[in-house]
């Protein structure tokens, strides 16, 4: 058994853990470098001169600013099931692991302000590699406004990220909201990720800037940290497919969510996603509808931005969703 | 690759996932038990009626009222690495990580109010084992005045549990405190969970009231939710060893820790941790020193309550600690 204990960080590599006669700290530096070297990078990437920030990272916990509207989430991604080493680089899995946190405070109409990190290492990353991690997780951060203040390295045979984000609102927008005449909006177009991964999937290559930006959205989504969701009746992202989010939101507000595909085949950027499915052959609507982790944020309400997707309508459930579509998302249900 | 994403959960024992055509929400249900339902059971184990919770688990983030001073702090433990599913029950994990949070706040001087618990489940568990470790995390939340207001659950290998604790206090005190000329006091003696992991380690089994105590304390420390640390002029929680975390705090406060050996012997306590090392033929003062995981509260200052072990002097470092002990702490370090 080897034991590792908080903030500390062990990099064994070859080496068979003992026994552990104690149960304290243990960081062996076989692998060239130590954990007050892990930590003093983290620290200086992730430095902060905020004033609402009393205590960092350092401490047994860190001190900050806390609101009257505070938003707590937190959101766990595991190699092998959230992300691939071979096809993504520690910077996008730092990105990608802190937009699935940011964007859930984003759903709550409010604003991510600060994050905490709590990351388990296979023991055979590279300093590089783990200071890139922090990068991307800072670089995300820094889109969305908010500040790395604390976190914990631990061990474990899969790489494992856990971040909870910290945010603050004046008026807090739930799923239950929804009323009938709303229009439906999403903030960009969904499908972007799953369009990727079925690329990436399928080891079809090719360089066109559309197929970049599909790869790109599946390695790193782009959050949409400008969306103005604050006039929304119901708000939330859509993490898992479109029309399992749209469904929580219709049963949440008591409504039916009744989609125009019409409306959807008008954006410029259903186009673009429509090319890459004929690509690979695949059906646009099912990664629209039935993809996941685009993070996009759907909304309900009057004159919002966004694309305008639908109507809430009396009823229940959704209506005019693509043929296949909904059983597709809902068989591994 | 099985895909698992945000609130959802899998069990999908001996079924190899396919690839994800989509990157959606994939639980199977042939464990006999499916996501809504594990849901459904976490909601009913955390419900809170705390005026200060007004969105709790079920939508994309929980909304609390926060604090002036809001303390931040998380912990991510590991099967295999901070706890043995063989020698603890679901519940008895479920109070130790939770444990290693609220110690943490405790050991801002602050006081628990939220954790929000992300948990990776390898599939094997059954309904039963998980709703116990929820009843854990519960229990001990219950003990540090906290309430469970958000989650997430994946999949991995091994099993992955991280909590985030979120805090509050009037006047956080911090490490760096501590003056020439103040007592440095434990909440409680150190190096139970050591003895406890001994005593696991070797076999060797006894129904004693010390014997369990000790058993007791490597698997759900005893949290010294009582102790009055808000005059203290330093603080922090020994998650390590009592000599890492009174060196950190010597450093921190470029003071030196000077321990007395004679008073920790006057302590009840000790004559019953000496009783466990002679039935194991251990050194008890390797167990108090480098030891780890009792999450005792260390503290200087002027008349605190707790366990006087020694004085703080102008100089740097730690002076009488027993022979070897230290070296041993730091040996893995």
């Amino acid at each position: 058994m080897v034991c590792l204990s908080r903030e500390n960080f062990a990099v064994e590599g070859k080496r068979k853990g003992t026994p552990c006669s104690s149960l304290g700290a243990m960081a062996i530096t076989e692998g060239g470098f130590n954990e007050a070297q892990v930590i003093a990078a983290l620290k200086e990437i992730f430095a902060s001169s905020d004033p609402r920030i009393s205590i960092g990272i350092g401490d047994d916990a860190a001190v900050v600013t806390g609101g009257a509207n505070q938003i707590l989430t937190t959101d766990m991604a595991v190699e092998g099931v959230h992300f691939r080493t071979e096809w993504s680089s520690a910077f996008e899995i730092g990105r990608k692991v802190t937009a699935a946190n940011t964007a859930d405070v984003l759903a709550m109409s409010a604003k991510p302000d600060y994050l905490v990190v709590a990351v388990a290492l296979t023991g055979s990353e590279s300093m590089e590699w783990i200071t890139e991690l922090a990068r991307g997780i800072k670089f995300e951060a820094d889109l969305a406004g908010a500040h790395v203040v604390g976190g914990d390295i631990s061990r474990a045979d899969q790489l494992v990220i856990s971040i909870t984000a910290i945010g603050s609102t004046n008026k807090p927008i739930t799923r239950s909201g929804a009323k009938p005449g709303d229009g439906i909006y999403l903030s960009s177009l969904t499908g972007w990720a799953a369009a990727g991964l079925a690329m990436l999937g399928s080891g079809f290559s090719e360089d066109g800037a559309i197929i970049q930006k599909a790869i790109s959205e599946f390695k790193s989504p782009t959050i949409d940290y400008g969306f103005d969701a604050s006039k929304a009746n119901a708000l939330c992202d859509v993490s898992d497919a479109l029309v399992i989010q749209a469904a929580q939101m219709a049963e949440a507000s008591q409504v039916c969510f009744n989609f125009d595909l019409t409306k959807i085949q008008g954006a410029a950027e259903f186009a673009e996603l429509e090319k890459v499915a004929q690509k690979l052959n695949a059906d646009v609507w099912s990664w629209i509808f039935a993809g996941g982790e685009d993070h996009a944020l759907l909304a309900t309400g009057l004159h919002l931005p966004g694309l305008l997707i639908g109507e809430v309508t009396e009823g229940t459930g959704l209506a005019n969703v693509p043929t296949g579509v909904e059983a597709k998302a809902w068989q591994h249900f």
